[in-house]
């Protein structure tokens, strides 16, 4: 299966709620007893209790403790965690203890650890010093899980499968020998035949024409540039790689535990290397991680995003929020806690666009290690602290809101987004290093945020049929169904906006002839044949006053009529943004990076040429987003962001204080609001 | 033969102009037939007809096209490309095919692969992943460019032979260990015995004193600064070694092909690495690539600079401009097309300052690769693009400028170029990293350019008879044969600029002891016990109320007198820049790194005492050369970068549009004229 | 032995004075003969005796030029000199001639290589290419030890045994395979069996738990954070094992040479991984390096910082300053030359602050190799130099001061400094990257050094009996011991200041569980169960005006008052800087980084409390330091940073001047004065 595949073999239709049985919406975390005396256990169970905690992750990195010597195994302390856990009304998503594999086994076999493209190989002592593609490692992997399938697959605690953790974190890219094989493999999967690579790869260039597949490598540093169509499909492997380890895992699980959901960890907003829309087909439930970044003044956006991101990867069925903190985490230059409210406030904020589960990293904060100052359910300070007290408030607001569990969110407006089309357009040697993946994607979301309009993501073979807008940004790369599928989408009536630098290229990363945009020359009724990037700190003005950088090009108008044209730089007097009419639709082009005030008339212009209406009327830092359930029951969910009182129109019940709302809703700065609607 | 011995034996006399046979100002750029299916190739040969194209490179990168797998040869497209472009009247400079080898080679002999300094292994994917000191590879390549000269050796299309491409671009610095058994070897030839290496290296210090040649290796990492007549020495070797590989081809090639004319492309002004001066010496004609910096305002002088420099690498001879771009190149951060007749304008100076031939890189924009978005003749819009029409044009003014052909460029300035001292200058472990090499020299060249004033480059051991004016900045290491050339010139009447931390060390980096700057102590009339570079950011101010930085020192005037002091900073009140009366000349002494304003002064004062008139009186930034023919026809360029109309005096006839000039021509913002003076 | 053991096997009782038999202030430098032919030597005895140089180190370096081929020994020269230097009246610190090991050596021992942490091998061609756990150098160097013990024992020039050189100051640490054994080897003396190991690093965390030592290795390139408390315990290691070399060689040496006193120097203010309070128990005399910082404008007060310091490490002995410079050096990024009289009052400076002898790296600059740009006391120029006038004046001035000899500091104020503390709040995955270890410490010491108070440093654990003011600044790592030892501090009456970030963990690196700042809660009176770690650019202000950034925390008041709070940012209202009565004394704690207004007022408050008196008064810039003689005497040093003239209350003889002060000094901009006190 290769990543850019459009259509993958369907997966088993995802559960539609997890874990299986569970009723309520669910609370609790990582959970790793190990690291504790018996006595501090004991106190667990009890302060799980008092704040609601109804599901941990256990055993995740457990695998030196469990077999500390290779063959010696010690199961008795995670049997006697599993029996209290049960006694105490705990549910366990169960780790196959595969994270990091123990010392032994990266001494005894080194050829299992991974490398860097310089040949450095990444050894012990942290974290996730395998090489996923590994022969050795991949049977020493299947055997830990398949020891903990049969030991226990009947326990009554057991609810979910955790595979692994994290995959492709730190390691997303192995330039190993073991690599090097599987890559070969992959290739030869792909192409058939070594001419069928040598054209995808274009390897009439730079000499590199290839007699056989056994000479083909991962692209390993070299003297310059790697040849591009080769770093892609090597994202290309690497993501399939990596979901296939997981696969492995999955499918030695299944047999032994059919009744059990298996997935694994996401991390969807930070990670570029894993294409999660094709892994989201092989999990029975999308899990997914989320931190926020404390010098991020609108990380609450940008954790609306992710979550809205999870929604589209789980194909809009409900998901588990299987990590996010109480507070500071230890990976950033400065961690700060959080301000007052604003776990709480993330908490909603996932719940409201498809959560049925908040969950952190982790239980009880550690006091040795390299997490030592990542934040937690219960802190080093213990009880006595802000952050218990935090959690118990957060463990009651859960259990108010278990009518909403199983509700979806439902939207008008899609923004495409394709992880091969970030691979391609970040590669090297191209026209500005100013143009990277998600940046528009992340003003154009931003600016609905603000107004309350739903969004949903999707690739761009995905059915439109439900959009009246469609966004497209920077889509770089661009199949040619893919580019059909969107321009379809204009035909029958929608408004489609593609921004510069899209559709230049095919899936093998081949410059689409005859003038730019390429794949949507036509749709956009414009022909472009240079380029002119903007200089670091140089920016122009737009006819109206607003200004943009990083990017102009020149503009030739086909069919397209100009909205917006430059005034001054060196593209002055040239189109800006453009509007074609195309069947009962329109398709938009934006020719450089607008500013913020640029993007907010823009995004006017569209929603109202679509008829695209927000969740309710709300004000910019006012989020409101809807769930509704099977049942046609509406949940309102107000999240204030600002430092004002805000207020927006509802009638109903808030769920969090039980409070009747007549026409209006009003929430304290910082506060939330989730209104079960009349 | 080292690359600091001033005189080598002394090569053929290169041809005056090029190719054999061809009586036109040379037009075209590299083609890559082998990347486009056989109807684009056709459409090439009419394209190449309608703009007036009559040279390609032809076969740079083939080697795995040529040569799939080890011994399968399949010559039949090259065969079949050199008949076409012979019947389309197109010349070819064909190419020896070894810039890249096949990935089957460094597949089955990865000890051909070149290394970093840290051991890293510079692999296959890009291009030049060779060793250049390795012997097998030396032989495959070798094998491959007699092939090819048999094979075409008197196919009528064989204008020149093209060895590699851009030798060293990559990989300049090679530490493998086929380059530590070269390196020795080089070692032993300079040296004779370890003895005489360890006065040269000064051993004596860090306890590094060498029993034998056999323990002496390249300057791999270490745990600090590597000793710097070692690293000296082997930037040395490096070039001497690259050079020795094209040597090796091209002897390979002569007997075969006694008839054809033998080059390879350097790249003047952006590599520091080879010793061109050297290399000149051994090419049947100059030929260079340049690229402008999308960044640089005033990268028309850099231009300026660069053609410059390759005359004087070709000893004042007739060039080839090999590469350089329609448009945009893909490995600067952001590359940016060029503004309206910029193209035009560019290649105009370069014919101006002595190129017989304007070639790109390349012919036809690649739709894969790592160079896709390089722009090229036809680019990826086709026809139908800016490019294109500016292609056709330039076609129409080189054949309008036959009558140029064969002319050469007079200078009475020289400014002084020296490899080696740029090597030695910008070691580690010295007193400011602010001083760099040819930093003072462009911007004495910038106001020289500014002024019309033509300059040659020359290196210290040059014969500087012809010259009023010599400027030698930078020229931290000098030979004592350079030095006294350089003395003995102001004796016979010439004014010579010294600048800061010049004449410091000799040959093996030894300071020459004393007094700073020791070799040139006595030519200038000073002596500097200590030397008091500025912090970032900190400048002082001199007695004219100009500004300088980087550098101070303590200078004692000896028999100079000071012509500018400081009046602060930690060498208040001390001399700045000195005037010493030399024989029928003068010597002068630069102390301090000059703002513009100062070095304009400075550049007047010698220009008026020199003598040193201008090509004709101009104004900044519209630049004027002149070229003269064997014959005595004087043909003045006149290229306006500015954004007003210029006027210079002139009277003939303008080339460029058949247009009478009388006393002034007068030439559009941003045009140019070129007038053969009556 | 490890490096945070609080009280090491008692080493003999320093001498207290140096060296041996010496009468006189030393005077004098490293001396690298080899470097220069024999007419220089002789000019060097002369030069030596002009300038009044009474000893110098010498055969640093001499490895390859004693042993060119192994086992080819060559004494001859050094024979020569020391019967010269002998004979010139000049002592001789002699070394092992193992600083840098000869070529032959490691090309026939590549396996005595260090390596850094992703494996790359630290080749030969710089100086200290070695592995110091590697058994084999580790034989070649005790072997040139004894070798030169046997022969010059006894000669009469000998004075010191000077082993190796700057050890450590290039790799620090070794990831070779020599060191993962030695590293092994530690690890099982540190903690007997592998599950105290387990304990000590937290192994439960990330399936990190060993099963044996043998499966343990150095902190390696990893795929994330490695464990910190392995990267902790590597420091301690890396810091012992360089120690147990040098003392391989001290008890090689001492057999040999029972009359010779041995010593080695270190490099106290710039180095952070050898714990120099271990170490300066090691030695007979304590020697340091020291360079200033060109770009420093307050350099002379960082200069003082490294003599106190230095002073600690020699438990509040006499001490020897090895190396510093007469002007520039050539590592930094400019090096610049010192200002007119800084040499002199940098000479005196580390005499005030306990120094007994003034030497330099070196005797006469290099004319070759990767230092000779490092001044020198003779230097390029010769003797015609403002360097060579100033090192007779100092000579002249060292004569002067012969009574000081011996006499030694006092003071009532310590900071507290602990090596193993900077190694462990330096880790990586911390609150904020910018709370880094001395940096408070710097803060605090400027504000002492402007009020002319005297200052010792201690380690956690040293007697604190003499102090009423003690300082702990970032004191993130301390043991029970060194809590409690503070803490009986201020019981007993001293004023006593922790800063932010202090007291959280154990010597293993595991948080101090239930609030922090753990060990010092009790004592500070405050509790904290967050962090808020200011934003890059971030500033926040107090009540008093004044403002702080980096920092900031939610303190609860337990038993301590709020001095100062914030008045805005995000802990606005609490408590920025407490004091809780203890005892008979006080405990301040400081829970920001406060500005040097804020830090003066602080300081200003702790030294009237405390009833800490300045040496004599002072305004800031005027340097003001007392010797005291074992019979009374004392020594006023009085050194003029500023541009002004300076007057301090002082009665009796300036040595330097041999005048009589009568109340008041009186110091020109610049100078400076030793009052030999009535």
């Amino acid at each position: 299966m290769t990543s850019d595949d459009p259509d993958p073999d369907p997966a088993p239709e995802p559960t539609t709620a997890w874990p299986v049985g569970l009723t309520t919406m669910g609370f609790g975390g990582d959970y790793n007893p190990e690291q504790w005396p018996v006595e501090t256990r004991l106190e667990d169970i009890e302060l799980m209790a008092e704040a609601g905690v109804n599901v941990v992750s256990l055993a995740i990195f457990s695998w030196a403790t469990l077999e500390p010597r290779e063959g010696e195994l010690d199961f008795g302390w995670l049997d006697d965690m599993m029996d209290r856990l049960h006694a105490g009304g705990v549910r366990v998503a169960l780790a196959t203890a595969t994270a990091s594999p123990p010392p032994w086994l990266t001494r005894r076999h080194p050829e299992i650890l991974p490398q860097l493209a310089d040949g450095t190989v990444l050894g012990q002592g942290g974290r996730q010093s395998y090489a996923v593609a590994s022969p050795v490692y991949r049977e020493y992997a299947a055997k830990m899980a398949a020891t903990l399938a049969e030991r226990y697959g009947d326990h009554p605690a057991l609810a979910l499968w955790h595979v692994d953790n994290e995959i492709g974190c730190h390691t997303a890219h192995d330039y190993s020998d073991a690599a090097a094989d599987a890559f070969r493999v992959w290739l030869e999967a792909r192409y058939g035949d070594v001419e069928s690579l040598n054209q995808a790869w274009g390897t009439a260039f730079w000499s590199q024409r290839y007699g056989s597949f056994d000479d083909v490598l991962p692209p390993r540093t070299a003297p310059t540039y790697a040849n591009p169509t080769q770093q892609l499909d090597f994202a290309r492997y690497s993501s399939d790689q990596l979901l296939s380890y997981y696969t492995l895992l999955r499918d030695t699980l299944r047999p032994i535990t059919p009744h059990v959901p298996i997935t694994t960890n996401f991390m969807a907003a930070g990670s570029k290397w894993m294409d999660y829309f094709a892994w989201g087909a092989e999990v029975d439930v999308v899990a997914n991680d989320h931190y926020t970044t404390a010098d991020d003044a609108e990380r609450h956006i940008e954790l609306a995003f992710s979550a809205d991101l999870t929604r589209g990867i789980a194909r809009g069925k409900g998901w588990i929020l299987m990590e996010h903190s109480t507070g500071a985490v230890n990976w950033q230059p400065r961690n700060r806690a959080k301000a007052p409210g604003e776990m709480l406030r993330n908490s909603l904020q996932h719940v409201a666009r498809g959560a049925d589960a908040v969950m952190f990293f982790q239980w009880r904060q550690s006091k040795a290690g390299a997490e030592k100052f990542h934040s937690a359910l219960v802190p080093h300070a213990g009880r006595d602290s802000q952050v218990w007290r935090d959690a118990v408030a957060l463990g009651q607001a859960l259990k108010a809101l278990i009518p909403v569990t199983g509700s979806r969110v439902e939207a008008r407006t899609a923004i495409v987004f394709d992880y091969a089309s970030w691979w391609a357009v970040e590669l090297d040697s191209h026209p500005s290093v100013d143009v990277t993946y998600p940046e528009r994607m992340r003003a154009l979301y931003r600016e609905l945020w603000n107004r309350g309009v739903a969004v949903d993501f999707v690739t761009p073979e995905s059915d439109l049929g439900g959009y009246q807008l469609i966004l497209a940004p920077t889509l770089y790369l661009v199949t040619d169904e893919g580019a059909a599928n969107i321009a379809a989408a204009a035909e029958r009536g929608a408004s489609v906006l593609i921004t510069y630098f899209s559709g230049i290229v095919d899936q093998n990363d081949h410059i689409r002839l005859g003038g730019y945009p390429g794949a949507f020359r036509d749709l956009l009724g414009v022909s472009t044949d240079e380029f002119f990037p903007l200089l670091a700190q140089e920016s122009v003005t737009l006819d109206d006053g607003t200004t943009a950088d990083v990017w102009t090009e020149r503009v030739r108008l086909t069919s397209a009529g100009a909205v917006r044209t430059f005034t001054d730089g060196p593209m002055a007097g040239g189109p800006a943004v453009t509007r074609n009419a195309v069947g009962s639709g329109a398709a938009w082009y934006a020719a450089t990076r607008q500013d913020a005030a640029s993007i907010s008339w823009l995004v006017g212009e569209l929603l109202a040429e679509s008829d695209v209406e927000p969740v309710v009327v709300t004000s910019p830092g006012v989020e409101v987003v809807r769930r509704t359930g099977a049942d046609g029951a509406r949940f309102l969910f107000v999240i204030n962001h600002t430092d004002g009182v805000a207020s927006v129109p509802a009638t109903g019940t808030d769920l969090l204080t039980g409070t009747d709302v007549q026409g209006e809703v009003e929430v304290a700065a910082g506060g939330a609001a989730v209104v079960q609607e009349a």
